[in-house]
Parts: structure tokens; sequence; C-alpha cells
């Protein structure tokens, strides 16, 4: 039985109720036990207001999953005890903070100390976390810093494409001077990495997207592909990495969808972002690479302004909870292969 | 009946091929007779090569279509007169850039002249088309000089998304600062005619993407948003279009092509096109808006390396063709409703 350690997210987001719909779900996780580190107040209370089951029974961690749990309760270690009325959907304060943070930082230690097999997030506030104290630009950057992790990033995976991205949150304008041969090069080999370990695919096919319109066409739209992109695929490829391109990004995204290739490592955000939520809008997840620990994590925000009215899709958090246990066990194959 | 002159494009391309399994196929054109204006020698040895139907007739525009072109029949427009032996699949030269231009001229003079009521063009190679000493760009721009039209935007559609571009072959790292409020608010205007004359949408809803991941994130990742694109929306909005925006790049595809909006002005080539490749890689359609013509193109190039191949497909250029008839036909009714 996997253990995967749902972090709660920000309690006044859309988290308790993804949660409770997965648990609620037809959706059956074979040989997976998803655990909540929340609060069990929140979540039957949002069970209350949505009219969805919320079986909540305490568990902790270290001691045996109880064998009711087969049914459809849900075990929850209970990190914080907010009272009714301390929560109002979509207007997170500083106490929500705190306590998110909190299920964050439990999550990691019960992965590193074995208890748990790895973790799924949903969502935080990125501004409620500084109010609290916390002062990361985000999720990730707090659980590279809980692990003492200086080098990881972020891959978008669903059924027909994964997605990396060479760079993420800056300006559009500034991606070209961003761009070196070494981060490009480093992208291919992380994505490399965590499509044999982690998706234990051999000899995976990787292409790289160009940077400028038809790939810049013969320099005749920009020169990155020639001067950057090109020499790190040649780079990789000379380490055996099975990775080709430069690619024109109009049609990459196509072929890849099409099965041509296990993943596509992308220039900027939006080049990967687009493609990738257009074909899994409901359904994408994003894993933090690098990270000693698993971690796996909805591709959607904390949704404030649909919290607690109902709308809100759990797909995301089904298929992000499956790839955390999916990835964890491939990783233990592969120690054990190493052994 | 609606006739609409397909230009055969480049004698070596898939355009030949396109062509005849256009014709043999299922699609019935309603109230649509298709004319080739290229060159039926081409078309009956591409015809006997790859075991396609490819019975031409001649026509002479002005005179009657005849009856028995309601079958199966080619009526092709005889504008060169390559022998067998002259074209060599994948391999244009002088000769065909010459025949390719002349195509392109006389569906213009017959356009013009209303012998037919718009054009759908095939394939041209822009090198073959220098070497055969017409200076263009591309077929857009030949076409503009043709018709003496100095302002025409590209507008890509399908049945789930259009797009039109503010910019398009430039190098990515150039269009910020191509990016100017006037280019945003003319392409939403001239986006806006069109959904409304040429497609015949009553109040279309037009939708901005932003320039820099998540919208620029209140100037976080970019300011091009508030500075250039919001004043732009809101001064085509002071002229009761319906127009929003700036969105967020990554998910407003998703919601345009799940019927949102009518259209999606885009900032940069493969912001439009990624999406947009992705969702109609087969049966997208370019449309040449601001030209006194209709013209649609076929959204993919000469394709030499599977000419003569029997590969390629002819669901672009089937749809083309429809939606020439189709804007033509709702440009008469426009024009009978200002008469």
């Amino acid at each position: 039985m996997t253990i995967i350690g749902i972090t709660m997210g920000c309690p006044a987001g859309i988290g308790p109720e993804i949660i409770l719909r997965s648990f609620a779900g037809t959706t059956k996780f074979a040989d997976i036990q998803p655990v909540v580190l929340g609060d069990k107040h929140v979540l039957e209370k949002c069970g209350e207001e949505l009219g969805l089951p919320a079986p909540c029974i305490d568990w902790t961690p270290g001691t045996p999953l109880p064998t009711e749990l087969t049914g459809n309760c849900i075990p929850v270690v209970q990190l914080s005890s907010f009272e009714p009325g301390d929560i109002e959907c979509g207007h997170p304060n500083k106490a929500t903070g705190r306590a998110m943070a909190h299920y964050i930082e439990t999550g990691v230690k019960l992965a590193q100390q074995g208890m748990i097999h790895g973790i799924a997030t949903c969502p935080i506030s990125k501004s409620s976390l500084n109010d609290a104290g916390y002062h990361f630009p985000g999720h990730t950057e707090m659980l590279a810093s809980l692990t003492k992790t200086s080098s990881f990033a972020m891959m978008l995976a669903g059924n027909k494409l994964r997605v990396t991205l060479v760079t993420i949150h800056c300006p559009l304008s500034e991606v070209a001077h961003r761009l070196t041969m070494e981060a490009v090069y480093r992208m291919i080999r992380t994505t490399h990495q965590a499509l044999t370990i982690d998706f234990a695919i051999r000899d995976p096919k990787i292409a790289v997207a160009g940077f400028n319109p038809h790939g810049g066409e013969n320099r005749l739209f920009g020169s990155e592909e020639e001067q950057i992109i090109s020499p790190a695929i040649k780079q990789a490829q000379t380490e055996q990495i099975n990775v080709s391109g430069p690619y024109p990004p109009d049609t990459l995204f196509y072929k890849a969808a099409s099965g041509a290739f296990d993943a596509v490592v992308c220039m900027y955000h939006d080049q990967g972002l687009i493609p990738f939520k257009l074909l899994h809008f409901d359904d994408g997840v994003n894993i933090t690479l690098g990270l000693p620990i698993v971690r796996t994590s909805v591709d959607h925000g904390t949704a404030y302004d649909i919290a607690g009215k109902g709308l809100a899709s759990h797909q995301s958090l089904d298929e992000a909870i499956k790839l955390a246990a999916v990835i964890s066990r491939n990783r233990a194959t592969q120690q054990e292969r190493e052994a």
C-alpha cells in the first residue's frame, strides 16, 4: 500500500472541497491510501455546506492504517483546529496562512521519515503565505528550502503531453537574455532523468522547442536556435540522451501529443503552458523534479472566486495522487535495482 | 451557385494532389462549384501516378458552367502547359515559379471581375516565387500588391478556434518593441469587422491575450498588459466592440475553444499558432482580412518532402473552399443590406 499525503492547502480555498470530492468520487485508487494533512473540522464544515460526505478519522503517522479505512473514511493528520466561523471561503488570513504552511512542513517531514511515500499538494495563496511570515516566492521554493534542494524544476504532466520549462516566471521580453546553453542543457538532462526514473520510460524521446516563429527559419527570425538551443541539444546527444530539435514550436505540440515524444523542453512559460492547459485543463499535474521527496501538485490555484460554491473539479487532485504513487514506486524500484 | 477558384500553387508541391483528393472526396460542397486555376496536364499526371481520378475539362471564365460538372468533373482554367517530365515532385524551378504566380494573378483578376466569387489558394514556394522574379515576402503580400491593399491581416480559423496576430514574422525578442497600442487596437477592429461581416456573427465576443506569463500578474512579470494592451481594449470598448482582456494566455485558449469567445487577438506568432495547430492541425484555414476580394488559403506549406507520395491531407483545402464560399455569401448579404 502506497500512502500519499495530501496537504490541504489554504483552508479558505478549494482544497477542502476537492479533497472531499476525491474521497467521495467513484475513482478508486488501487493500492493507494491517501491521507490528509490538514484539519478535519474544516473538512467536516465544508462537507456540511456542500452536501458532501466527510467521514474523517484521526490518523497518527507511524501507526497502522485501520482496516475500516478501506471504506470511504478520510484519514486525517490533525494539524490545525479551526472552529466553525473561523474560516470564510475565499478570504484567507494570517491564521490560514500559518496553518497551510504547517501542513506543508509536516508533509515534508513525514515523507523524509518514510511515514508517507510522497505528497500531493493542494493550492496555497502566495500572499497569505508571506503574510504569515513564510517568505518564499511560492510553494515549490518553500519545499526546496525545507528539503535543502538547490536545483529543482517543474514538469507539467498529463496523459497526452509532458512539458518542462527552461524559464518560468519572468517578463517575456527578458526570456531571450535569460536563455543560456547551460540552462537548456540542464533542463534536457533533468527531463531525461525524470522520464527515465520517475516515469520508468526506457530511452525516452525528448523534443526541444525552438524559441522563434518557425524555429527562426534559418536565422531570418532570430538566432537563439542556432546559438543556444542547438549546441545544448548536441551536448546532451553526446551523453546518449535521445533528444532532438529545435523544432518549430507551432507544430511541435501536436506531434508530441500524438505520441512522437515523451516530453517537450520549452523555452518559456506560455510556450509550454498554452498547449498543456489546452489539453489538460482539468486533469493536469504539476511535478517538482529534483526534490529528494516525491511531490506532485494540482495544476490550479486556490480559486478563491469559486471556493465554497461547489464548482471545483477534483480531477487534477485525483491525477496528482495517482502520479505521486506511481513516481514513488518507480523510484523505489530504481533504488532496489541500484542496491 | 458560388464559384470558388482554387489556385493550384506550386506544381511540384502537394497542391495538385490535394485538389484531386478534394474533388474525389466524399465531401460534397452544397451550392459551391470549385474550379481550378492551374494546369490539367499536371493534374492528370498526378492522378495517374497516385491512382486518383482526374476528369479535367476546360472551363473558360464567363461562359456557363456545363451541366455535367455536377458530377466529379474538374473544371480547369488552363494557365500553363507543362509536359510530362517537366515537373519533378518536390523540386520547384523557375518555370513552376512563374506558373504558380500566373495562377494567383489570374485568380485575383477573375475575382475582381466577378467571374469567380473568391479564391482558395494552394501553397506556394516563397523562394521559387522570388527566383521567378516576383519579389514578395509571401503569398499574402503578393495578393495585397495585386489588389492595391495596404492594410491587411491574417486570421486562422477552425470550428473551435479563431485567432488573429498583432505581430507575425519577427524574432520573439523583438515582439515587445513592436507591440503598440495602435497595432493592438487596429487588430481588435479588424477582427471585429471580420467576425461581423465575413462570419456574420452578431455582436461577436473578442478576447485579447496578455503578453507575459499570467498576463503580467500585476506588473510582476512585465508591463505590456497595463501600458499597451489594456488601453487598446478600452479604446475599442468605447466603440461598442464586445472585447475584453488582457487574459492570462495559458488558460485563455481553452476557454475560447470551449465557446467563450468568437476569436482571440494574439500578440505574437506562436501564442496564436501553438493552440491553433494543436486543435486544427489538418483542417485549419488561413484567411486574409482586409483584401477587396475573398481569399482563403490552406494552412500548410508546399510539403515538398511528401509531394507525390500520396500522403497529403485535403482537409484544409476542403475547409478553405467552404469558408471562401461562406465569406463571399456573407459579404454579398451585407452589401445588399447596405444598398
